[in-house]
């Protein structure tokens, strides 16, 4: 740990853009697999992306569990100290759109839900990452 | 560009670690000046600093002017664009209190306020940043 500010304790851990990248697929994204943040636009590479996998998993942001349906293959999910980045990402996000307003149709939903009452935007997609990441570890999980 | 996604977009500009720490600095810490910046704790060299400090003048985060009292000193300003950052930081201090609660017990006073509430302890923090970096661009602006 270089300091004891909380802030530079953060950026320790996720402060670093592919980090953020693969928080933002599981968050916004609905990328679940290893496959699927290999095909994210920005082109992650493959060590980089196992590299940042581990650490996030060594750091209980994410865990992995197996598919129940491809047993070959590992499904990644927020824990709740990763739902817990929720902010942060969506803070970059809403700055981003003010100062780079022609990027992001697609995004537009998840934004706009936001700018329209942040505290409520907020909750609405924690409890849907609950959901979908952490309630119901059977079956339903990864649906 | 990697991708149209505001989140990328925002990371490419900022989400370095190092970048993230100057603003905090002068965000937090009252930090203005390229001596104050190097004297961090988290030792920053002085050619990532140089850089850092030169490509957030280029995206126009921050401004620099002389020192009125100092001619051959500059003096860095958050702008606008940079004074939006403050969430992305501020979020960033919360959810690292939440996991590493034994840190930074000098930040509590920032991260209390805005814990208690939220919305009111950022427009507290930026009213103040707005005084001290943008407006009266005369003498007291360094004040």
């Amino acid at each position: 740990m270089r300091s004891d500010c909380p802030v530079n304790y953060g950026l320790e851990i996720f402060g670093d853009k592919w980090s953020l990248l693969i928080i933002r697929d599981l968050m916004l994204f609905g990328k679940r697999t290893y496959g699927e943040f290999l095909c994210s636009k920005e082109g992650i590479s493959t060590n980089i992306l196992a590299s940042r996998l581990a650490f996030l998993e060594k750091e209980k942001i994410v865990t992995k569990a197996r598919d129940p349906q491809h047993k070959q293959k590992w499904i990644y999910s927020l824990t709740e100290k990763g739902i817990d980045l929720l902010p942060v990402v969506i803070n970059i996000g809403l700055w981003a759109e003010k100062y780079a307003p022609k990027l992001n149709p697609n995004r537009d939903i998840i934004i706009g839900a936001v700018k329209k009452h942040y505290g409520r935007g907020i909750a609405a997609i924690r409890k849907k990452l609950y959901s979908q990441h952490i309630k119901k570890q059977g079956t339903n999980q990864f649906k």
